[in-house]
């Protein structure tokens, strides 16, 4: 089987995402400050070895309702996403959502496929991929958390940067037990960063 | 004046102890296992670098009553903190409590002093280290966040190790808007280490 990753960068306090999330706001008050180290141009040396872990090719991905988009509930007005027309996906995106959507095919050979279950969502997106391909499960955090939950992520990389958000959405939350060991780590001035690979069966 | 340093050992969740905290288990379910990484014999020679860190000689210590013991309210039982007859600080330590205690004087050069003021106790501690001596507010979390809040720290030193406790006493709780300053980095299995130069006025 290939693997499956996910990726998140959270505050020193933990946060993958501010408090007080909108529409035009999708990451939270301060929660846009969290992704500098990857937009500084140029990149630091250092962080451009994580960005490129995070630019690799994907197979599938899995992403959770409130990262495709603010619309909640049933389906009331058209939504494409937060990425314009060619998502930087490039490959079948398995959305969750309870509410049923006919797949959206973008620009660049993403398309979005929207899915009530997330066993079924992983199954899928595991299937596409094959033995080789690579799974990221995007997010949310309550995504990820679900994922770890499960025990299908395969990996997990963290980059830590140094502000505190002091609220909004912790990364990890109501996940004892865990014990990923790392693989891979490195620093820069904008973050700090650990690959781990994450080892079933751990949950007490 | 001298530093004020704080540094914490938390899970990859950010807990600087485990939930339900007793007596018995003062680091609360699991909590124990986050100080592995100084506990190995032989300490892998990253971890040690660290670990003389927190070795280094104190003028002079804050500390939060929890910490200090498990008494709350009145002190109605005789109670001499959890490290023997000999604590590890060797130095004035004042314990933050609003109930009045004559100083208790241990071998080895700690006296715990019982300061009703957080402000009060940090003055009298940098008072006592003069130009040149190092304050160690030594924690739990709440007494970090609040040197944190007062802008009183240096330096803050953070460990993380590979585990996630998924409940407990968080070390940076309801603190948006600090940008510390990594100015040191280390990695080993066990655990990855950050020393941040803590820049004052950041709070919003």
């Amino acid at each position: 089987m290939g693997t499956t990753t996910a990726h998140a960068t959270i505050s020193l306090d933990g946060y993958s995402a501010g408090p007080d999330q909108t529409e035009s706001d999708p990451l939270g008050r301060g929660g846009e400050r969290l992704h500098q180290w990857m937009m500084r141009d140029p990149v630091h040396p250092e962080d451009e070895h994580w960005r490129d872990l995070l630019a690799r090719p994907l197979a599938a991905c899995v992403m959770g309702r409130n990262m495709f988009g603010p619309v909640r509930g049933a389906w009331d007005r058209d939504w494409r996403g937060w990425w314009g027309d060619d998502p930087p996906y490039h490959c079948p995106v398995f959305v969750l959502t309870h509410h049923p959507h006919e797949p959206i095919e973008m620009a660049g050979g993403t398309t979005f496929h929207f899915v009530d279950d997330f066993d079924v969502a992983v199954r899928r997106a595991q299937e596409v991929a094959g033995p080789e391909g690579l799974v990221r499960v995007t997010g949310g955090a309550s995504t990820v958390q679900q994922a770890l939950r499960a025990g299908v992520l395969d990996e997990l990389v963290v980059d830590t940067t140094p502000i505190t958000l002091g609220g909004g959405e912790l990364l990890l939350d109501g996940l004892p037990g865990l014990r990923p060991e790392p693989v891979e780590s490195g620093h820069s001035p904008l973050a700090s960063h650990v690959r781990y690979r994450v080892l079933s069966g751990q949950l007490p």
